[in-house]
């Protein structure tokens, strides 16, 4: 799957190339970078991800609204280079501070002047979110680290720097998904489906009483809002394998939300969905419609807030809300204006929800895309 | 290490019996709680850890003010054996809801009235927590769930359900530790130490480059505050195996606080000290005074804010943070204001960390306690 450490060097020397060329030949150099805004995100309706539109802008060297970040982006770019070359794995953030120095330099009235070539670590990951849309290569394939919040369980079978890793045997722990799944060699998956569960917890309780094993599925959790990292192997699973992939959370919009994520991308990284998203997740719960369907006891319901509500709002427009089934959903939770838990479901009993629940939405096929 | 299932019913029933054999004997029934609040938090100097004193509380049923919690600690004592003997892993979510019911009664004057079992799940916890207390056994052996954030890599050889995990064959991924890690068998480490590291990103970064294989050492990240489950594995490989720790973090009270966490406890959960602390831990850095021994950069320190220096000052006070050492670090922070995050150290190249400043520490015994 991923690239080799020499191909990715070639990769990013090439877009340095490009301006080395243009000096060469006395031309004001620039750097023409993808954009990355709202307004070039566009819903491929047919694929149903997010995705980067066509739209580029140019980093002109002799611009002075553009210089600041020209000097950036190359900066970035002989960090990063340097780094593979080296076989280095710097953080994001070691990134930061490599590139952090002050520039000294004397204005057009002759008088000295100093700045920071970036202030922020917020500047500094937009550039390398920059060179990886430049590129078309993911950061972590970059060999570029950052926190990894993922585990999985299951009979998945990797091969590592030489080493074969049986995710079935990792006794009542779990293997780490590590920040660059793609360095992953997966040779072998015996499995019917991939469970994605948002919670940690349940995936912990879960594993112990060896769900995988008895359903003979892939246990994953992202604990939330999933990071690249998880992202990407949920999407190699269901890419290299064709497992369906059921997606379990919390019955409210920040749940919901999370599900269309891992299916359709989000708006902050839409120029990676076409690598991490994966567009025939299907959800299985807990939905709104759950509440009454699973006699969820009133005094385990919780009233939905605000921000609950004006999330649940926003998401009633986005393109990839707009199946009859999630509108049916976000509506009756407007109406309603009540969430409820996983756990809740654990009224019915503690062995409810690994059972009954996720094998009767699985097998009756009562999920919602 | 850990306590059968059997063993485990045999406590909860014990502590259940006492009450039942009161009101057999027809006397007011109560339980026997040992009061885990600050003011029964005493400093062990001899054995430099926090622990619980000896102050007890009862929690009668003929007492208006108790009776609610006399209830909620049967209720949880029952919901957790009843657990255990099913062979179920709830987690203490899944407790609050199992156990959360509407009991309706009447008062005094004859009028109707309701009341919740309990009404937030902080009051759940809190009848688990005493529980644990009482019967002298962590909520995790209890077969309780929870989050699980801590990974580990390095030569460590474990047994758990019947599978043999080697730590150092986890290819760039790691071994994520299950909540409960007294339940998997240790059965070999060769290592000459322990690296606990507070980030995530760092831990990453130290397993793409095998820093835990030349160096011969067992990495483990809690990201951050570590949960109970990694300090417990740390405790286990120092206690059992006699592994020096050491452990990494920014150079801020933030960071400082977490080491004294693996080091000598915390004071919310200083009844577990016993099994969570590791009172020979040593912290390598970075320190206040690094800044200056490792000339790191004006331009990469950041200004300590005013709840660093509250934190800062607070922690002077602590009984374990006396050393000379320590006052001498704290009082530099305060003096200059000036802290330091980790990765400003690659400021001196991507692998000054790894390749000078963790063996110098570690060789020239440059540590704080």
């Amino acid at each position: 799957m991923s690239l080799s450490d020499k191909e990715i060097i070639k990769r990013l020397e090439a877009l340095a190339a490009k301006v080395a060329a243009q000096v060469m030949r006395g031309r004001p150099p620039y750097i023409e970078i993808p954009v990355r805004s709202f307004s070039n995100t566009i819903w491929d309706e047919k694929r149903k991800i997010l995705r980067l539109g066509p739209a580029k802008a140019r980093r002109e060297f002799l611009d002075s609204k553009e210089v600041k970040k020209f000097m950036q982006t190359l900066l970035m770019l002989s960090l990063i280079v340097t780094a593979r070359r080296e076989g280095d794995y710097p953080t994001i953030r070691d990134l930061y501070y490599m590139g952090k120095h002050t520039i000294t330099y004397r204005d057009i009235n002759g008088r000295p002047r100093k700045e920071e070539t970036w202030n922020e670590q917020r500047e500094s990951n937009s550039i390398i979110e920059d060179i990886e849309v430049a590129v078309g290569i993911l950061r972590e394939d970059m060999g570029i680290m950052h926190d990894a919040k993922g585990k999985m369980v299951g009979n998945v079978i990797i091969r590592s720097k030489g080493h074969i890793i049986d995710c079935s045997k990792m006794g009542i722990g779990a293997y780490a998904i590590p920040p660059n799944p793609d360095r992953l060699e997966i040779i072998k998956v015996e499995a019917d489906y991939v469970l994605v569960i948002e919670k940690d917890a349940i995936f912990e309780r879960l594993n112990q009483e060896e769900f995988w094993k008895r359903e003979n599925c892939v246990l994953i959790t992202g604990k939330g809002q999933p990071d690249r990292a998880t992202r990407r192997m949920v999407r190699r699973l269901w890419e290299e394998f064709g497992l369906p992939i059921y997606v379990l959370t919390d019955a409210d919009p920040y749940g919901w939300y999370i599900y269309s994520v891992y299916r359709s991308g989000s708006i902050s990284l839409s120029y990676e969905s076409e690598k991490l998203a994966c567009p025939e997740v299907r959800f299985i719960g807990v939905a709104a419609s759950d509440i009454e369907a699973y006699k969820i006891p009133k005094n385990y319901v919780i009233i939905a807030t605000d921000r609950d509500l004006k999330r649940a709002n926003e998401m009633m427009k986005y393109p990839w809300f707009q199946s009859e089934a999630w509108q049916h959903e976000l509506k009756l939770f407007l109406k309603r204006k009540e969430k409820v838990e996983i756990e809740a479901l654990s009224g019915h009993g503690f062995k409810f929800l690994s059972n009954v629940y996720i094998p009767e939405k699985i097998e009756k096929r009562l999920w919602i895309i």
